[in-house]
């Protein structure tokens, strides 16, 4: 198939790339480079060194014996999106090319209006020049868990059948964000849901969970690593508890650290998204999907890091609660359903400890690094403080 | 009050801007002249005339004795927004300054794409010009009806208590808009309630129906009128149809013309805004409220304008289905809530039938300017076909 990535230079779309060459797909990447610019922006980088995309691109072509073919461009300028379309013709396309971070998105109104814009119009973009060009291309998006929020009552994976003052429907499930950019992933999914109903797109909308790890099979054996952020701005909660602990740091949850994610594997991630490329929806369906393996409170990631740092190094991370820096609640219900990937073949293939054990073997590699980046551990965006002009 | 109207120019802005003053208040108002551009765009104009932007001042000055403070600019640069804020430092805030138009934003991509980000940005900058310049104010947005689309269940205000998996929640209503222009609405009382959310900003949140009329009881007195559209893209139903009447046109409902709707008058829209902001909601709170009248299908109205205007005329306008331009249920189940606002006073001042009379008889004076519309009145936006670049 000819699969187009957008946003390939990312760390899932990085991965993808490998598996799905592995698989003997035909390869076609954009991205502008707007994660490796935030990030410097930050004082932050990448723990596992990435190099310039051309780099990337030669070393991907020795190693897998296949090009990618690379366009550098935004793709919320309309002209890159119909030229991409265009020129690559793909079977089929995954849009990773948004902006990724919830407290970036918090920053300030510069920032919160930065990610409304890109996010939801490269979205628009997107399906304007599927409808025009190949409205019979598979979109598959990248949305998040966190547009669901956590309601006292169970999740469904898109859509609920409810029945209210005695009559039924079946309605999208109320979403609930929590930042700008939560809010950004549930917008582009009402917007493709209608995309969907007036051009009869064939669309996979993604609810993904926090994503861990440093590698995926192919990258084991490539060793062409993606990128891997433990700041407060690009990175999340497991990875940047390894890398803490790594550094000779406290753990640090945020506030009380009862809040409920799901969360997946690196590897398990780019299974699932090889799997809805490999199993479609039909022809005019919008399909969302749930994707995460397990849910575990934060407190449980914490402890669950410290002890396998322990084991694998004899020393004992301090766990140390700190302010947080977001409007979120801290001890609530959470179900969410995740079947229907386990419908289409989904098997985890993990142990969390033993993938904790991976991620922090890797990281001791890059153990230097973990403590010069200390600096920009610590959270600095405050969602209550977001600053205006 | 010190009240601040963004969008005074509009249907609605100067329409309020009357009641306000003959209230007493301080009127402050800004305007980019978007809609007067557009609306010319399309080759279309206001039936009834209205004067540039500085001999309306100079005329409101003259008969209410109480100048509007005028500021030219675009809302969606946040410059300006700050800019207001920090000169007007209002009690209240309209916000009317959105494209407004669902064919408009469905012409094709540009549109689409300018819809999404001057709307979404708008509302953005304003909750961060109220955190930060004045936190107390009251916002007061108006959204539209349309955001709930025509669910086979009721429609709460805002927000439902259901019972889902033996689980109890309150949650918002789920939103199913039917055009990008509706789903900026929708992803603006999103991106509201989450600012309420982190920021207690204490919002009003209006669902509004479809408005008709001509005029209110100020505009009787001060003949200060108001725009009023007619075109396939910046006029609405009951209006249009009232002018295919006057014009000697055949009235044509979209499709089967069943869409049930819900519709109010310009009088009762602006008594329904004055009482929002007489009666606001608490502190920290986020109220939704649903400001319609009644709900009428598609086909009852154009019958009921073709009976007014052969009691008026005795001539009886032959009605005339043509194909739907949209993507929209044409058969549905339709019994949204619109109690709270009953609750705070509101009791519909008019009578339909008369309503309808009254717009016909102000249209009679303008009929030459209703027959030169012809051209633009039939439907040329096709939600299926909306272009690309």
């Amino acid at each position: 198939m000819r699969v187009l990535i957008l946003g390939v230079d990312g760390y899932i779309g990085w991965t993808l790339a490998q598996r799905l060459a592995s698989k003997g797909h035909d390869i076609y990447g954009a991205d502008n480079f707007f994660t490796r610019k935030r990030v410097k922006e930050v004082g932050s980088e990448s723990v596992l060194p990435i190099p310039p995309m051309g780099t990337r691109l030669k070393r991907f072509g020795d190693f897998y014996r296949k090009d990618i073919k690379f366009f550098r461009g935004n793709v919320a300028d309309p002209d890159f999106m119909y030229r991409l379309f265009e020129e690559v013709r793909p079977d089929a396309v995954y849009h990773l090319a948004e902006q990724r971070s919830a407290p970036y998105s918090m920053i300030g109104l510069k920032q919160a209006n930065e990610t409304m814009v890109s996010n939801l119009v490269s979205t628009i973009n997107l399906v304007y020049a599927a409808k025009d060009l190949n409205p019979n291309i598979h979109i598959i998006k990248l949305g998040t868990m966190g547009e669901y929020g956590t309601p006292n009552i169970d999740i469904t994976e898109g859509f609920m059948e409810i029945e209210f003052r005695g009559r039924k429907d079946t309605v999208p499930f109320p979403r609930n964000a929590s930042s700008w950019y939560h809010w950004t992933k549930v917008h582009d999914s009402n917007n493709l849901m209608f995309a969907n109903r007036i051009w009869k797109l064939k669309i996979t909308d993604v609810m993904q969970g926090v994503v861990y790890g440093t590698a995926t099979k192919e990258i084991e054996k490539s060793r062409l690593y993606t990128r891997f952020d433990i700041d407060e701005v690009w990175g999340t909660a497991l990875n940047r508890f390894a890398a803490q602990a790594v550094a000779g740091l406290p753990i640090t949850p945020y506030g009380k650290g009862n809040q409920k994610r799901g969360f997946l594997s690196l590897e398990d991630s780019i299974t699932c998204l090889n799997l809805a490329l490999e199993k479609p929806p039909k022809d005019g369906e919008y399909r969302v999907l749930n994707q995460f393996d397990q849910y575990y409170s934060v407190n449980f990631l914490a402890e669950t890091v410290s002890e396998v740092f322990k084991d694998i190094s004899g020393k004992s991370p301090e766990i140390k609660h700190v302010d947080n820096p977001r409007v979120e609640a801290e001890e609530h219900y959470y179900n969410p359903d995740h079947k229907k990937l386990y419908d289409l073949g989904y098997r985890p293939s993990g142990d969390l400890r033993k993938d904790i054990g991976k991620i922090i073997t890797d990281l001791l590699d890059h153990k230097e690094k973990c403590k010069e980046l200390k600096k920009v551990i610590m959270p600095r965006t405050f969602w209550r403080k977001s600053s205006g002009l």
